[in-house]
This record gives structure tokens, sequence and C-alpha cells, in this order.
């Protein structure tokens, strides 16, 4: 049965419940949920209860900014309520757009994949490291091995297989031009890792990750993808425009990269969390 | 500057750098990473190192099984390492395709949208019905308000908050035919949740979601998608085509629902995690 015939044959059949759903949707079986027991119980009964949660991720829409500057993400209405008696859109998305992943294969020949990441490289201990200060007075700063040694000199050696992350503040700029804030030559100016500190990462700890809150693991002037070229070869994988890093510790959190797990992909919009 | 400007320049510029990153990409580098100080480091320095992690998604591809038994996810090859010395793929997709959530919008005229979910909605304690055996026997089996009454006799009340996962054992067939088992009708045969279970579960619990090893949360023959309109409506969401159920115990995991944060998305594809 094809699809359209499909779709007939489920409005058909919808029609006489129509009003009963419309009432569901529109309040009374919402508010009965409500104020049913759900709200009695106590917190302490959720096995959760004693885990903070935060989400690391940026809302996605058409708008997003994106690295190129174009439109990256695309929404096709192709079912609604109005119509349908049920919502559906189909996407259309460049893998690297909004809070996403950057797998190893984005920029190696034979990476792994998207979904050939471990398992176990997608829950790990996460680093940050604050580079606000310096971001705000230069927004070509970058992450440098003395930062690094500044983190680790403060907090003890970074976490095994863990996600140094770069705090500059940026992601409070993701509905500005600030965000991309690239100049008259076209050329972008935001916060990323040097390639000195991506090389360092690599000799001297066992990170598995590196994430940041702006639009490329380099920063926005690179004329290389430097970073990009060194890190990510190694079957290590990079995040980028991560959200809400001051809602965390320097230490202690575990991130959680709900990476898509798309057969031979590049890398994806992902859903991050952190667990406290 | 334009796509293609950009891209042209980068080119250039990485021409220079071929033979380095050919290096790095087939082995060097990567061995290098390998053998480093990396996997001296003991496991009990990583600081989720207690917790044990499932992966409760299945790999998406093109030819994933869909519900409506036509194509629903498409990758295009924009950048190929051959070409442009970096890899990067445009995909289009049906938001209701491979394991996946079902937003409270989709069957609903203003319920949440996928990006509207609260968080703690998101990260839940998991309860795992097994009908596998009544599956095993009957395709058009479904979980039914006497299973919920068996599994609350065995471990307890559901726990607030919870998804309620169907195991059919469903899982396994997700490469073959008998994922979608339609008939010579074209009428489907697999398993899902009685809309009488989806009541109860309302009435009587305080669960937010349930979770099908299958294409939909009917069961295969259902006319008209009645558990969806029962249950969508009152701002609790679905899992379709969960996998790994068989790794989990009945109770006692946590679900991380890695849900795409897309601005009125009705659900996705989504990373699910569950931790022990």
């Amino acid at each position: 049965m094809c699809t359209h015939c499909v779709m007939e044959s489920v409005k058909r059949r919808m029609m006489s419940r129509r009003d009963l759903f419309r009432r569901a949707a529109t309040g009374s079986v919402a508010a009965a949920a409500a104020t049913s027991g759900i709200m009695a119980a106590t917190p302490a009964a959720r096995a959760q209860g004693a885990m903070r949660v935060e989400d690391m991720t940026h809302e996605l829409f058409p708008e997003f900014p994106t690295y190129f500057g174009e439109q990256q993400f695309f929404v096709e209405e192709v079912f609604t309520w109005d119509e349908h008696m049920f919502n559906l859109n189909v996407n259309t998305i460049n893998e690297h757009t909004g809070t996403h992943i950057d797998a190893p294969l984005h920029f190696s020949e034979d990476g792994q994949s998207v979904a050939e990441i471990p398992l176990s490289n997608l829950v790990v201990p996460l680093a940050i490291v604050d580079i606000r200060e310096k971001a705000a007075a230069d927004a070509d700063a970058q992450v440098t091995p003395d930062d690094l040694r500044a983190w680790i000199a403060e907090h003890g050696p970074l976490p095994e297989n863990c996600c140094v992350a770069m705090n500059s503040g940026w992601d409070a700029f993701v509905n500005d031009a600030k965000f991309r804030n690239a100049d008259d030559d076209g050329v972008m100016h935001f916060p990323g890792f040097h390639v000195e500190a991506a090389q360092m990462l690599l000799e001297e700890t066992g990170a598995i990750g590196i994430a940041v809150d702006t639009l490329s693991l380099d920063h926005g002037p690179s004329p290389d993808f430097a970073t990009h070229y060194e890190w990510l070869p190694t079957n290590r994988w990079g995040l980028e425009c991560i959200a809400n890093l001051d809602a965390l510790p320097a230490t202690g959190a575990t991130l959680v990269l709900g990476a898509p797990k798309v057969r031979g992909g590049t890398g994806g919009p992902s859903r991050v969390f952190a667990m406290l």
C-alpha cells in the first residue's frame, strides 16, 4: 500500500474519533493527567532522583548559524494536523549543523564513522577550560597548552578518556551575528582550540574528545583547519556548538553525547547531556 | 563568501598538508595514540567507571525498514576525501525513521514538540515488560493491562515518571522482512501496546513514555492508531524501534533519550542509552 493510500485510509478511519481527539489534545486529557496520582509520588521514588542532568544542546532551527554562512537545515511539513490529523516533517540537513559531533571520518580518509565510535567514547568525563576572559578581549582567542597546564595545575590530571571543552562564553551569541562574527573580508572571528593544544592532548593525555561552544574546533580565522586535521584522524571526536557550559563545574560532570548512529556518517546533530 | 568559494580556498590551503594528513589518517597517528599512555591508565580513574551503559539504538541506514514501507532516509555525499580532503554528507529524513521518538505533537494539535519535552522527561527510570513468549506465538500480540499488572505484582509499582518498554523480541528482525511482516493484503503484523494498556498507564501510573521494539506504538494490524491518539496528546512521548532490551533487567535501568532538539519537530531519530 503506498503512503498516499495508507494516509487516505487513516483519515477515513480517524474522522469518527476527531472530536474525542480534539478534546484530548486541547486540554481535558492533559489536565486529567496533571492532576492524577503522578504528582503525589515523592521525588525520592525516582531512580534518577540523585542525579542532576543539564542539557548542553542548542535548539535547532532553519536559521541556526552555520560555518559556511548558508542555511543548512530545512523542514518540510508533509503531514499536518488540520489536513491529516497528525503531524510529520521531513528534514534535510547538513551533518555539521547545530550542536553536532565531528566524527573522525569528517577529516580523515578512513577514520571511524559516527556509528563506529565506541559507546565507551560517548559517555565520558568532562573537563571544562574557561577562556571567557581572554575571549571577551580577543574574539580570535584559542585554547593553548598554557591553558591546559593551568587547568591541570588547579584540578589535577585530565581524566582518562575525557572530553576537554572550551568555554569561551560564545554560546550566548547563538542568535546573533557575533556567533560567526565575519569581518568585511568574510573572515570569521570566534575562539577555538590551537593546534598545539590538540597536540599536547594527543601526546600527554588520554582525552578522547574536544568540544567548543563555537562553530569550529579551529578558531574563526584559521586558514587550514589545522586542529581538525591534527585531532580527528586519530579516531578522536570533536563537538561543536555545545551550549550551557556555564552550568557545570570545571571537573566532575559526565558528558553523554547522543550522537546519531548513522552508518557511514561523518557526524551529525547530537543531543548532549551532562550528568552530575 | 559562498560555500563553493570557501571550499576552493580550503582545497588550495590543504594541498601542501596532504601527505602529512594521509599518513595520519592511514595509521601513523592512530597507531601512536593507541600505544600512548592512554591505555596505561586504570579504568578506576574514569569518572563513569562504576556505571554500565548500554546502547539501545539501531544503526540507521537508507534501507532501514519503515512503517510505510518506502525509503525514508537518504544520504548525499557532498564533500569526499578524494575530492575535497574532508567528508561531509547531507541527509534527508522523515522524522519517524530508525530508532526514534514520537513527540506529543506527532498525534495532537498542540502537544509538546520534540524540543519542548522537559529534560526531566528524557532521563527516566525504565521498566521492561517482556512479551517475547506470546509475541513468538502471535505476531499481533499486544501489551495488555494484564501484562502490566503481572509486572507490578512481580516488581512493585511502576516508578514515577518512567518509560514502560515492550520487549517483544522484534528488534532481532530489523534486517529482515519480518520486521514489517506485511501480509498479501499489505496488513502488517508486529506487536505493540493495546490502547487499554495505555489507558491504564494514564489512569493508574505516572509513566511518561512508552517504548516498543517494533515500528509502531500500535500493533501492526491496528486500523486507527488508537494507542498513538490515546497517549501522545497527554504530553507523553513514544519511542519506536528501540533495540537491545534483552541486555537490561526488568527494572533498575535509567533510560537516556537523546531526542533531537528540533524546534517544532514532531519527533526524530534519537540516540538512546540505558545506564545501570
